[in-house]
């Protein structure tokens, strides 16, 4: 347990004991005007992070204070290449379940599916009221849609500046930069003291279409004094600044062009409306229509439209079926897979099975995304394919085609410098980013017991007197496979591993449930083993050993078939290892007549 | 098909034409002396690439003249990760079994997996000589020894700058700078002229323990007049020059300085004997022991050390089970597992499980190597886990503690202008790599007719008149998967990709032969599919619904044992997606008594 003690009031020298080289008193020594006189008597406010530490995604934080309970984010994550056949990762809600009556809402950050993707499974097991900005309730709206749920459920759109109060809790959203617009953080109010969430930022003094961060208000509420902020780690290992969105409109500018009389492919992600926004203005100064394509894209940019978050002049839009009747140095398409994604429309493309369009030297492709940790082999495959049907592409770090969306090193020191809170908690990111942002924390002389490097489901009480741990509470992933949620657990998935590895050989037989007699088979089937056509002579010994084995049993007189069944495997194991080095699974089956 | 004209005799305006901004006379369109007077009737060297195109691993290039063939180099790659429980790919040798009589040696240009690691199967299959020098002669031993294979072999020692003759070849090793000694590329000659084969370069000038490139020999070939050139793609993507092995001695020395009183950790690859070297001698200079781990590191430098391609001063090193005895402050130790391998020293400390090292806040790692494509993951949860133990762990790009062994753009221009070859075929890469190496020969001034992008299994006939393609020739990934070498194919691996998405359901009914009455059963098995003790309901309503099924097969008076199958199996299929949205395989076993 790590005890907070009267930092405001700290001699000097204790200071420079902690730096001694640095002439400058430390930023954190010095006395933050607010919190002189917090004397009070300390009330905690319970922080619970179910899901975004120590990984990329699924971000879920709990807030309890007095009676009342609030949920900030409710996103999913994509399942490890080792989790054979799962479809999503979400977090474990037993803990809301369990506490569903003091819950008083849930609030958005902004709408990306680390965020937001969980919603659903959520809303499926407790109806709750959801706060979010206007463009996060649209993107929301459409997943309820899929499962049901938008009738039943409460959307609350809220704004930056625009207070609200659930329970004993007062939230205000602040506006923050990032890839998606109408992003927020929160300070978020209640009687233990103020927290700050900064949510997915970064900071971009020019952005394309709204303002930079709101660094005001964080400054105010860093003034006023914060106890605790929770900040985004995901690039806490790069030093510097992310570059502000203008360079990649002036990046793709050129490339257009340099594309000359070529047709302009762009893929992005569907979610990034500013992107999608350069993207037409760009066409529409080059005398281009503007076509989008794949599922999500589409999706979203009329839901942006609609909102007002998207402009195109009359006519610049046209449907992906008209492409055709246009010259392609009119023409801009606007598209899905710049992940790689096997079913994306650029994947289609590759592939020569898109409807409407066929790659060839007469495109110029531009993949305005850099391919998310895990996603690098399967881009490379498309861009190669891509590149052999002729067409120009123009892909990771060859152009300024991409920004992040997350803050940098620079930025973390900004924000942890504007909000000067008392306690630090590094926030969506593995265990290497956590660590990182946390030394940054500690290079701006923040002491390291004020720095808290968490887990998901771990109970952290924080208050003006200190910070303590308490027992851990239920958080963990939930795999959902197809309509099945948390059913396929550690036993499914050894399994699908072990038949992915080397495949299983099935022995059946019937035998007479009196003698133990073989009366049919035995009878070996494999499936991902061998080709049986080429391994007959392989899969004849098998045979021949597992009908010596049945021999022996029943000459031994063994009748418990479990133990039959222990003898054919084993015995076939070592057979098949000796002759092959694979362990497929193997699965005696005996059915009794 | 390209025909190459009179390039020699061109008019200045024509090479105007081809690139009319440039002032200078394209390097391209000078006249070579030397290639003046080439007007005898023109006899072609048949090249194939049977592996290394379009794919990064499986290097192996067949050279016939007259008849005569030699094979350069013979690799493995390892697989995607869609080729579920193969362990590794090699080189379809179809080709050189057919022509086995006319082969006259493999010549080999360095002992890195992707160059030698296919050797013992083909061997298996052809006694060939094997020309290499001393280092990889020692590693190709390594590994024929595994397979009983050393006693059968003829291994042939050569060096730089000393020819030797294959049949109509005369073969000159020319010295290479790469990430592991010894390495050489090749001029071939042969009755159609001068080929040169790089083999994996860079250009160091100041390398740690031997020669820059031997930039003189390729200058001189260049000069008397190069057909062919096969150059490396790897890094022809990356602008400028790859930095001098030099840059990471300071970078790892700083960092030993760094890690102060803490023991250090190094993982790197195995094969990279200068990085260990420049490891042994660092820990000398800060009076540190130096203890080698996993079994491809001990291996290797043990033979590196007897073939005095490594020194360390006696008593520097010691063994793993001494570590312990020494304090922290005095010890080195060297690791695999720099790509996060799971069975790696370094992922058994990460997990706790290494026999002699617990990982712990003493401890200084650094990981002086990048992840190869695809293991970025990996890489990182094995960091992550050190991170938590405590240790400080120094990866990626951090530092300098790592640099490519590969030509930068600026390198291969070098190789070019220095090779000045007639025709130019980029090799080892994928498809974006060999357009961007092709791209910069044709910035040079190369005309595109000049330049080959191809494709594994195509004959290329290049003489002094013209490059054309033949016929193309059996080529591609033979899966190896324990002792099976190619008894997997796409079925085996659609089964397995097939099984560990969903799993399986088999369904076993014991039937009476006269009757298609069933005698026993039907039972349910499955695995990977559903946790069933937690999915009754859903087995219990499949086992019903395949009773129904037999019942009406038995009512309709089906007999016909495949279509009650198909029957079942499609009744299965409808009902548990319909439940579940899952697919698993379902595999009917009918048994006849």
């Amino acid at each position: 347990m790590a005890e907070y003690q009267n930092q405001g009031r700290q001699p000097r020298r204790a200071a420079e004991g902690q730096a001694p080289a640095r002439r400058r008193k430390p930023f954190y020594t010095r006395k933050p005007k607010a919190q002189v006189k917090a004397q009070e008597p300390a009330i905690p406010v319970k922080v619970i992070p179910l899901g975004g530490l120590n990984e990329v995604g699924k971000n879920i934080t709990v807030y309890e204070c007095q009676d009342d309970m609030i949920v900030v984010d409710c996103g999913l994550v994509f399942p490890d290449s080792d989790m054979y056949g799962i479809d999503l990762v979400i977090p474990d809600f037993t803990y809301l379940v369990q506490n569903k009556d003091r819950i008083r809402g849930v609030v958005i950050t902004h709408g990306h599916e680390d965020h937001i993707g969980a919603l659903p499974y959520l809303l499926k097991q407790i109806n709750l009221p959801i706060y979010a900005t206007r463009l996060a309730i649209g993107l929301i709206k459409n997943k309820l849609e899929e499962h049901n749920l938008v009738g039943s459920t409460r959307l609350i759109e809220i704004a930056p500046k625009e207070k609200f109060h659930l329970g004993c809790f007062t939230v205000e959203p602040i506006h923050v930069n990032h890839s998606i617009p109408d992003s927020v953080g929160f300070a978020i109010e209640c009687p233990a003291g103020v927290i700050l969430q900064t949510g997915d930022f970064k900071i971009d003094y020019t952005p394309l279409s709204d303002d930079p961060t709101d660094l005001a208000t964080i400054a105010e509420y860093g003034h006023k004094g914060v106890l605790l902020m929770l900040s985004d780690s995901t690039n806490s290992e790069r030093p510097g600044y992310t570059a502000t969105e203008q360079k990649v409109a002036a990046g793709i500018g050129s490339l257009f062009r340099q594309a000359d009389r070529k047709r302009i492919i762009v893929a992005t992600f569907a979610s990034n409306i500013y992107r999608i926004q350069q993207i037409i203005d760009l066409a529409v100064e080059n005398g281009r229509k503007v076509a989008v394509n794949g599922r999500s894209m589409v999706g979203n940019t009329q839901m942006a439209m609609e909102l007002g978050y998207l402009h195109a002049p009359e006519g610049v839009l046209i449907d992906i079926e008209e492409i055709n009747k246009y010259p392609p140095d009119q023409v801009v398409l606007i598209t899905t897979g710049s992940q790689g994604e096997a079913l994306s429309a650029l994947s289609r493309m590759a592939s020569a099975s898109h409807r409407n369009v066929r790659v060839g030297p007469g495109d110029f492709i531009i993949i305005s995304a850099n391919p998310i940790p895990g996603n690098e082999k399967i881009v490379t495959k498309v861009v190669n394919v891509l590149l052999h049907l002729g067409a120009e592409v123009i892909y990771e770090s060859m152009y300024d085609v991409h920004v992040s969306g997350h803050a940098c090193q620079e930025e973390q020191k900004l924000m942890l410098t504007l909000a000067r809170p008392k306690y630090f908690m590094p926030v969506h990111g593995e265990y290497k980013h956590l660590k990182r942002h946390a030394e940054t924390a500690l290079r701006l002389g923040m002491q390291p017991k004020n720095i808290h490097i968490g887990q998901n489901g771990e109970c952290l009480f924080v208050s003006k007197d200190g910070l303590s741990i308490g027992e851990s509470v239920t958080a963990g992933s939930v795999m959902v496979d197809g309509l099945g949620v948390g059913d396929v657990g550690n036993v499914v998935l050894r399994d699908r591993r072990h038949l992915s590895e080397d495949g299983l050989v099935i022995v059946v037989a019937t035998v007479e449930a009196s003698t133990g007699r073989v009366l049919a088979g035995p009878d070996l089937v494999s499936r991902g083993f061998v080709y049986v056509r080429e391994s007959e002579e392989l899969m004849e010994g098998a045979r021949h050993l597992v009908e010596q084995t049945f021999d022996r049993c029943t000459a031994e007189h063994v009748r418990d078939w479990n133990s039959v069944k222990t003898r054919v495997r084993e015995a076939l194991s070592s057979y098949i290892y000796r002759k092959t080095k694979r362990n497929p699974m193997i699965l005696p089956i005996l059915m009794e007549v």
